[in-house]
């Protein structure tokens, strides 16, 4: 925005406020809003489709189903070893839809700024943003933007919400694991947690750990290749990590699951950190993980579509569906000893997403 | 929720939280944020879709164009005459989604709640939504829940982001305006920035002045049947208000836009309160008015169209587009004087939406 655009009269210097930040002013609606689109959002967002500016976005789909799914980001700090807020905008909502099996095409994305937020830590979310979009062959068509006064928020909340292809040929759905199918576990855990935990507190840990935040669309494209409706179920274990989704999807297809310790990938530096801070891995955030029930005939060459790709590289057989303790997850230890694994009351870790 | 799932052992009775408000352990994605969800968002907004809690809701569409919009809403306060932030956030999105001549199909809602937020207050912006959503016919399918710590939001913010079906005989677009079009507005205007004026600041002015907030979607319905493909372009004039819409519009379309200061109808106690604090109300937002450019053939129809519907009974032709000051908004004043309305650079009032 030049100067001059602010200037209310020749006759009258106002002191200019500083464009280093955001302003309240740049929520009115005015000239200050289309230029805080002009300058910092469209140059690094830019398609066809954004550009009309229109009061919403207007794309083609093919007939059929389509999925609908919504995330709100909230995490802090906004900037953490593997990504930013805006990065994982992208990859939450983009996963959420991948595991209903459906390919992600469109996204929106709405802003919450707080006044007196340095632009340049904007510039690198929306940049951030627009590379995850681009990674994932997904459109960003619609966007808002809201400023809210200082203190009213804590540098910048963002709202995605992602419309993705139902492919009828692949459909996982939470309420689908049968007893005898194989769970698989695409990688290290407890990375996006624990990496947010040690950028909040300053904390040094023996190696610095990076958040997992990633895409999972290319994994499930190769499952959806390769083991096609033989995946029953998938699940990326985000906030309450890997026991909170193993508790839905065993509450929502009423099966046991039984869980092997031995077979969790929990990296050194991570499994340290837990310990230092009391956690239980199996309770914290992953944003680039997931979870599949699959049919046992097909676990095999489900495990080896996962580890083609390097996101699954370390993937593993980490348990499997029974008959017994329904809607329960019981972990059997390394040890050999059993013991159930409840859905958490409240918190362990806030605003980790 | 019972009081037992919070105490942690029986041997060390913790004070139980008071669970007439929002605590952090809501945001958890552990049990409090399942019970949060269960007897707060499920009871009211409860739909086959939205009752799955899948990680995307999966819907139908028929083959072709969808329109896509998001809002966030940061309004304050969070309940004022005409409304509260619930039935804003869903008439705002379907508004956005009818300009485009979309038929609004379905919704996603994202809440941000701050730590200490009263159940009531979340539980009729929650019954307003869902009131306007089934008043407008859409599915609201998908949702996501967020807690932040006390001081980190203003009670509450909303987006809700829409899915719509285009009509291929019915297209309004923003750069569709042409020369000689007749301007429609549909209704008085200024009441929703004016209402949440007075209820933010404690103002009484000689009369209660309501929002606006409605949905236009039945005005909408009544253009796109009794003249269909003659309606060139809509708006809904929010944050801005009349002002900034038109100014967009003439800026896409490249034509100058007439506007007759003695057709727009701004009711008495609305301009009053704006004479009292110094504001014009062409720019004072609305949430339930919209602004159509209409082939001049058909204008009578369309303004007896609006007219049949309550929202629209007082809709006037308040001007016309012209080849003249291209990009630019004149603003012809009851003494038949002529000035620019130019966008404001900034913030006449901030967190109106």
């Amino acid at each position: 925005m030049t100067a001059t655009t602010l200037t209310m009269s020749p006759s009258c210097p106002l002191p200019l406020p500083a464009m280093d930040r955001v302003q309240l002013g740049h929520g009115s609606g005015g000239k200050m809003s289309a230029e805080l689109l002009r300058t910092h959002f469209l140059p690094l967002l830019d398609n066809p489709v954004l550009r009309q500016l229109g009061d919403a976005a207007v794309v083609l789909v093919p007939g059929g189903e389509i999925a609908m799914s919504t995330d709100t980001f909230v995490v802090s700090p906004l900037e953490f070893p593997g990504g930013n807020i805006g990065s994982l905008a992208v990859h939450g909502t983009l996963n959420d839809l991948a595991m209903m099996g459906a390919r992600p095409r469109f996204l929106s994305t709405g802003f919450i700024l707080e006044e007196g937020l340095p632009f340049d830590v904007l510039d690198r979310a929306i940049a951030a943003m627009a590379a995850a979009a681009r990674e994932s062959k997904v459109m960003l068509v619609a966007g808002d933007t809201k400023v809210v006064e200082r203190g009213r928020a804590d540098g910048m909340y963002v709202n995605t919400t992602g419309v993705g292809i139902i492919d009828a040929q692949f459909c996982p759905r939470p309420d689908a694991v049968r007893t005898g199918d194989v769970l698989l576990v695409s990688g290290p855990i407890a990375r996006h947690g624990m990496a947010i935990m040690s950028a909040r507190e300053g904390l040094e840990f023996e190696a610095q750990i990076e958040s997992d935040s990633a895409s999972l669309v290319p994994l499930v494209e190769l499952l959806r290749e390769r083991v096609g409706s033989a995946v029953h179920a998938l699940r990326d274990p985000t906030r309450g990590g890997v026991a909170s989704a193993l508790n839905e999807l065993a509450a929502s297809s009423n099966v046991g699951v039984m869980l092997e310790e031995a077979s969790i990938n929990v990296p050194a530096p991570v499994a340290a950190a837990c310990e230092m801070l009391g956690l239980d891995p199996l309770y914290v955030a992953n944003e680039g993980v997931l979870v599949a029930f699959v049919d046992p005939a097909s676990a095999a060459d489900a495990l080896a579509a996962l580890r083609s790709h390097p996101l699954g590289a370390s993937a593993t057989i980490a348990g499997h569906a029974v008959a017994d303790h329904r809607g329960m997850v019981v972990l059997v230890t390394r040890i050999g000893s059993r013991r159930v694994v409840d859905m958490l009351p409240g918190d362990q870790l806030p605003r980790i997403c």
